[in-house]
């Protein structure tokens, strides 16, 4: 899950690679590391944690001089997190420089080829395997080596890759690992994603698998995988880079969670027409819609939990069985897929390896897609059949909030669309949901601001071991949220069970004290998650209850309540995931965690 | 999920109780309590904790005299476990003891209404209305009495009554929680469950709900809801009253574990017919099953992860896609259910509230429903359309083993069965899976043998606050229980996950030292899975792997590897699970647990 960039141009390159790997850090940061030819020698700098370290070592690159290079911040997949095994990887004779970002699946017989041939490895990477593979084929010409470097290693790969003797071209391929090529005034640019190469430029193209880019000092070409010449278009990007600051708040996280009455409204509005749910972009006509007898929601992480609520409401409203599907699994399972099915993708980033997989062999299969990504212009968002954009903006922080929330509402929409067309809502009905979404950004608004009574009582749990998140039906599903944003960012082991489930083996580890999260807003089940707190309460668990307001009973059975404001039960997942996230965010800040970067993590999960 | 027993006879009745109790302890061990008719009173002695605090405090039962009476062993779930919330329960004047396994809903109701008619309340358990009740409705025919009452409460109920007026008769009825007569040559019995009366009868009657028992010293009548006689039969119980016995181990779980070989033979052989699988009492002929476009299994707990182990061996070997489900959640889904669907109900006991729940609500709708089941004549067992049992016999530990590696066996069973008649088994193939599961007893017996090496490995991890356990494909099946095992027996905090999934956030758990346990048995992820191995142990995790012999590659990313023979990559569940059930139980044996009764938890969950 590592970043890379390359530069070449007509300024410095060490700043411009320094900072280009700030803007990738959400995908990694054990290590970083950059190289920079210097007009004689190719000059490779590493260090070890962030990548502040570096740029004190370098003096924020102005001890490097050079006006090409390719830097690396590193999420250790092979080798632990040292200064040998940080990128870039050099061959003996240090005249090849190669960045990573990918797993090299077949390295172990290919380090062992190479150390029969007398290659000598100073580090545990599967990286190294590739600098010493090209020093290997390379006879002169480096297009013919990367070539057949490809065609020998198996695995997934961005790699940027500086040859001593070629110190005019900065070398770029790339398969299965997310990889931009960026065409700026003063130079070009790769990286592993668009933030990095904002500052520089606004034209962007997307490489693709197996594509090699060529880039000068004044041109940029492309060869396919047989060294064939392609011609490839740019497209502008209109993110401003600005987003991508913090804007006045502590963290990322706590500046996204406040734009997420924003980016509710920005996903929202443009679908709503004179109360009705229009999805342009869909381009499915009643008539496909009808005929779609399954969805299956594939993703990770997050994005599945999306998944998980949205497979609660299409059943119920729509009437359409949803399976709902963790990638990894779902694209090793062989799957039975039939044409009537409609498989969902949903994804941030739009580069998730595994949910792209599975698009993959969905599409192989004929089985209609629908990407639901953040990412203008990503992978997912290019290869699905249909596409529709949650405008969330750009997302730094590690922990998602506000592409989560914006990922529920297009959920949502496709759900009452879905319904309507198959002629289950009532004219009144559709109404009152339109109007409980369009209530949805100041609700979420109004839970923002109470922030300080969450803040109050996470502080004292900062010294939680375990925390439980237990509900039923959709209270399950905003339970998995709530306990993996508590995890992820707080180190905290919490665990989100379907509350009827908790006492088939997992309350044993409820003791004096443990929190309990009890998510209890759908009033059908409001009894039996009630029986459910009861019985952790019993057992000496403290009982927190995220509830609907007026459902004062709650309090008989737990400690402390927080209400939600009142929409209809298929949306509170948008409400009540909010005060969780609060609390897992002053949780971590509590404790002294890097809320943004959580350690072991990586933004955007571009290997398997 | 607590457990009653009753006595009325020419013995005396304490020490009967008590040893019916004794019987019942897998069903909630938090307080216990018996009431005894010493033919001037009825006198109730109680206490909190283990039944043995009870025992002592009336000399074995011999300090209390009397020829009627009623036990019970409790399982909070109103009230917190101490002396006032056990039972029996008393009204005010003493002349009515109750005991009750079950959840009144909508006790707080009934008890604002009593105390307004100036009851007073003595605990704050759901039970004690019952008695209040009974009292206020009571006018001298205890039949009357009782028949108001169950029309009047809400929830689940088995329930033993005394009334001091009637010192010759003992009163029970249930609804939605399980309660058996027996009848005996000394006298007559209610148990929650057949192995509290194996002592003293063979003769069981299962009574429905709704249905009232009478039981008198030589006579047993029965009632329905208007007061009807009616006419019940009696059934014959084979059970060795022996097996129910620890028979020389230290613990049940120690010595269910050592009869896996048997159980997985005694339910494996009779289906196995000159290699063909015969499933007699299944009843569906090869047209039916051809009809089947979609199998759900619905279960809790262990029982769900044989469903969802299942789920990939039907999909592959049978093409039928499979959907598993909690049954918790299923339940109260409004699932989306079709004619051509057979639904899967697991379940050990037979008596799982959710999971008998599920399967009447598919009966409802007229879906085929097939119970796979260890307790014969049990209430899924009567209810499904078709049973295949398990034959484990009693299973006494709280934490499964043995049953669940019958549920394994009667899976794979129906899996070739299905694969079998759609014709998508060749000869030779289906020859070999039967081979190979022929083999499996032989193979787990010398799991069993090789326990030395996992109790000194377990001993290493009896500190350990966190656990993780990871696998793809059926290997997270694997991972679900094996981590679920460690969890309910150990009190320590695992949790399983997909092993490609494990990176979307829970991988910010991972410290230096964190034990994770890879289950890696399927060869066609042995790759991907030990990619996820070394991602986890370059962040400073001990890595356990339990693999196939002969992939010693494994080696290089493990740090310590536990081999399972060689079997069908359908069936090493049965194999893998062998250690890692191993493993739990001397990890709790080390840690000093009460490994057979596990805080909190209860053999058979009665209650929702």
């Amino acid at each position: 899950m590592c970043g890379i960039v390359g530069y070449i141009g007509r300024q410095q390159a060490a700043p411009i690679l320094l900072d280009g790997l700030s803007k990738l850090e959400y995908r990694g940061y054990d290590s970083a590391g950059i190289a920079v030819y210097d007009g004689t020698q190719v000059n490779i700098k590493k260090a070890v944690g962030k990548l502040k370290v570096l740029s004190e070592l370098t003096h924020d690159g102005a001890m490097m001089p050079g006006e090409i290079g390719i830097g690396h911040t590193r999420w250790a997949t092979h080798g632990t997190p040292t200064k040998e095994n940080a990128h870039p990887h050099y061959n003996k004779e240090q005249t090849i420089a190669v960045v990573h970002n990918g797993i090299i699946e077949n390295y172990l017989k290919l380090r062992n080829k190479l150390e029969s041939k007398g290659y000598e490895f100073v580090s545990e990477t599967d990286t190294e395997t590739v600098a010493h593979l090209l020093d290997y084929y390379y006879d002169g010409d480096p297009i013919e080596a990367i070539t057949k470097v490809i065609h020998r290693v198996e695995g997934s790969y961005a790699l940027g890759i500086v040859f001593l003797e070629h110190p005019d071209v900065l070398y770029a391929v790339r398969k299965d690992s997310p990889l931009i090529v960026g065409q700026g005034k003063d130079g070009n640019l790769i990286a592993s994603d668009v933030p990095a190469v904002l500052k520089y430029t606004r034209e962007v193209c997307y490489i693709q698998n197996n594509e090699i880019a060529v880039l000068k000092k004044d041109a940029i070409e492309f060869f396919g995988i047989d060294s064939e010449p392609l011609e490839k278009e740019f497209s502008h990007i209109d993110w401003d880079a600005d987003a991508a600051e913090k804007g006045g708040y502590e963290h990322f996280m706590l500046k996204e969670m406040n734009e997420e009455p924003k980016t509710v409204r920005d996903t929202l509005n443009p679908r709503i027409v004179e109360n009705d749910v229009v999805i342009e972009e869909l381009g499915m006509s009643d008539e496909e819609i009808r005929e779609i007898k399954q969805i299956r929601i594939v993703a990770c992480g997050s994005a599945y939990h999306t998944g998980v609520t949205a497979s609660y409401v299409f059943e119920e409203m729509a009437r359409i069985p949803v399976a709902v599907e963790v990638a990894s699994e779902f694209r090793y399972r062989n799957p039975i897929l039939n044409p009537t099915d409609l498989v969902i993708i949903v994804s941030q980033s739009g580069e998730t390896a595994d949910s792209l997989a599975a698009l993959r062999l969905c599409k192989e299969q004929g089985i209609q897609t629908l990407g639901i990504v953040n990412v203008v212009g990503s992978s997912i968002a290019r290869e699905a059949d249909r596409v529709m954009y949650t405008w969330a903006g750009p997302e730094i922080s590690v922990a998602t909030t506000k592409a989560y929330s914006a990922q529920l509402i297009a959920l949502y929409l496709l759900s009452i669309k879905f319904a309507d067309v198959k002629g289950l809502l009532a004219k009144e009905e559709k109404k009152e949901l339109i109007n409980d979404l369009k209530k949805l950004p100041d609700q979420i608004e109004l839970l923002l601001h109470n922030k300080e009574n969450i803040q109050k009582f996470a502080t004292r749990y900062i010294a939680a071991k375990d925390v439980f998140f237990i509900g039923r039906g959709i209270d399950y599903a905003i339970s998995l949220e709530g306990s993996l944003k508590l995890k992820e960012i707080s180190y905290i082991h919490s665990e989100a069970y379907a509350a009827g489930e908790l006492k088939h083996g997992t309350i044993s580890l409820i003791e004096e004290g443990t929190l309990v999260a009890a998510v209890i807003t759908q009033q059908h089940l409001y009894q039996k998650t009630i029986s459910n707190m009861v019985e952790v309460k019993s057992r000496g668990a403290f009982v927190l209850a995220v509830t609907n307001e007026g459902n004062t009973e709650v309090e008989k059975a737990a400690d402390y309540v927080i209400y939600v404001p009142e929409t209809s039960h298929y949306f509170t997942n948008s409400l009540a995931i909010i005060p969780l996230q609060l609390f897992s965010y002053y949780v971590s800040v509590g404790k002294g965690c890097d809320v943004d970067k959580p350690r072991n993590l990586a933004k955007s999960v571009t290997v398997e």
